[in-house]
């Protein structure tokens, strides 16, 4: 087993988190209550959107394929941005409405990431470009509706973008408000951008360091889904500069987790819960956390067998070669490192916590559910 | 040749517009001057987002493909937004910058339409992705170049829409100007990308009628480009009712015939000047105006010969099958048909201009120029 400073750093066994169960219980309630609430505005924004521009019968299946998409989601980065507006103010439908309006800002990026992964299901349904594929084809009346569904869904995904900022400008906030939330946003936007630019060129596995994916990771998905999330909803609510500082270590260190959580779930995850294919990271040959650490730990003999399987895309026996790669990484131990790394990021992201004062008691506790929910082991 | 009542509306004769010489000479100075300006906002502007966002080596690459593109705009809508605002106000460096934002949002529609027509040239240059993909390809990271260059060029393009709505909040406008324009900037934007998903569907010339060609054409490139630009300065700079409709029946009409001349220039205008391949249109089988106007006119033969050219791609002799297409069109009368619909659309646009009551001098020449500017023979 080959080590390196970035694996010693997290080899360092960290106590398994443990959460209150009565706090959870009743902050577990107020957050299924929550996400409901941001659903709901979300899919009413879109429908209001789509009845304002989706005005002909050509572009009625736009309206459809929207509101169906966004109300499948799991309103993550909302609550994030929710959570960071309550250790400021009191809750206000105002910022549920800004809060939610990142997960239109979400809805364009994984419209896009699909067509340019050309993933075949999200959310365990279609993805919107095979949607749109299949209904030109149907239809008849384009000469290649393989082209034109990508083409298509790169449009639907930019109106949600261009939705998302007037979701978040129309949310009924002050002016204040506003004017402290759009560097965040702006960053935000411009960073999941670049990021997934980076992710393009990291597919040479051979050549990429744990450290490189870990920076584009935390950069692409992590900072996207909860450290930004956070500071959006702390700067709406002007916290005071100690939460701030606390929700950004925690961010940091939660967005990690998520992230490798993720990474997991794209090598062993259930199909019926991730939504995607078995293996689907292996199959598109990604070099995530996983990929990268099973090729850093292996012997030389299990980097020869690592090496044959990347570089061999079966044409039948797809099942057997994603299992067979999978047991290799398990047999790497880079399974185990990955869970290690997760259970130490939000053991620190627990503690970051603690250091700020008078963290309103519901904005905790939801803080705390969220960083194992985002992070568990759900294969 | 057949006769439609959208064929009858436009053959009345129209007399040729006729702009006074001395008028046009010091407004030419002066439109040269602040397309100037504009330009050097949005080269800066994009500059500084470049520093900001592409920080890391291997994305040098969109900080100069960005600002090169930019560079090389012809800052029409800019114009027409910053003409828009001196209908009511005057000059100001903040309206400079708001409507510059226009061009950033341009950079965005042009990226990804080339994206989707698999175009090769623009502006005389290499598409974004095409140089995207030749960069990848020198680099040898990825595994197929050609789907890493139209990913990456959609990702540029996605951060010109989202600097476009940053540069225009941050032009240094009071917020009540900014929240006059919002509506007609999420119209603009919304527009665009529904219009470019219409036309998409617009492939299948024998089934398109020209009312719907026209429809779309005013939608996607006549609003976009003539009249919510101006209605965006107008809006900024809050001009009186009048005022708003003469600029609006302007816009219809020179942004009818903008699109009228485009769709002249995609079938017989010279690639030095349009910076496209000679018959792009024809090359990419488009239902565009002179295209259905052509099929509308032509009698049962030259029916016959248009259609065996729409159905035959040539694997050689391309030139000459273009060559041949083009003549036909000119058989049927279409260009000429085309002409006069874009002399009347010009007439009436000056017409409009007389409505309103004491529109600033400089506003109205700089109008008229443009209407003639933006819409004349370049072939």
């Amino acid at each position: 087993m080959k080590q390196t400073s970035e694996y010693d750093a997290v080899l360092v066994p960290s106590p398994r988190v443990v959460v209150q169960p009565e706090a959870t219980a009743s902050v577990a309630e107020w957050l299924r209550t929550s996400v409901a609430e941001a659903r709901a505005l979300t899919i009413e924004f879109a429908r209001r959107r789509a009845d304002e521009h989706f005005t002909t019968p050509d572009t009625a299946v736009l309206a459809t394929a929207l509101t169906d998409f966004v109300s499948r989601g799991k309103f993550l980065r909302s609550s994030f941005a929710h959570v960071g507006w309550l250790c400021g103010r009191p809750e206000s439908a105002g910022a549920v409405q800004a809060a939610a309006s990142l997960e239109l800002l979400h809805a364009f990026a994984l419209i896009q990431d699909d067509v340019m992964d050309e993933s075949v299901t999200r959310r365990g349904r279609p993805t919107i470009h095979t949607l749109l594929t299949d209904w030109a084809d149907e239809l008849g009346v384009v000469a290649d509706p393989g082209r034109f569904g990508r083409s298509a869904a790169v449009l639907l995904s930019d109106l949600c973008l261009i939705w998302s900022e007037r979701m978040l400008r129309e949310a009924g906030l002050p002016g204040d408000a506003l004017a402290r939330v759009w560097p965040v946003f702006d960053l935000l936007r411009a960073e999941l951008a670049v990021g997934q630019f980076q992710d393009l060129l990291n597919e040479d596995v051979a050549g990429v360091a744990q450290e490189t994916v870990l920076a584009v990771a935390r950069r692409k998905s992590g900072n996207y889904t909860v450290l930004r999330p956070l500071q959006f909803g702390a700067a709406l609510a002007d916290c005071r500069p100690d939460v701030v500082r606390a929700l950004s270590r925690y961010g940091v260190a939660v967005g990690e987790a998520f992230q490798l959580r993720d990474d997991l779930l794209g090598v062993f995850g259930d199909p019926a819960t991730t939504g995607k294919p078995v293996g689907d990271d292996l199959l598109q040959r990604k070099a995530t956390s996983v990929v990268v650490a099973a090729r850093d730990l292996a012997d030389a003999g299990q980097l020869r067998r690592l090496t044959k399987l990347h570089e061999n895309r079966p044409k039948s026996g797809q099942d057997v070669w994603v299992r067979e790669w999978q047991d290799l990484i398990r047999e790497t131990g880079a399974d185990e490192w990955i869970e290690q790394a997760i259970d130490s990021r939000v053991t620190d992201a627990l503690g970051a916590l603690d250091t700020a004062s008078d963290l309103p008691p519901r904005a905790h506790d939801a803080l705390t559910l969220l960083s194992t929910e985002c992070t568990r082991r759900r294969l």
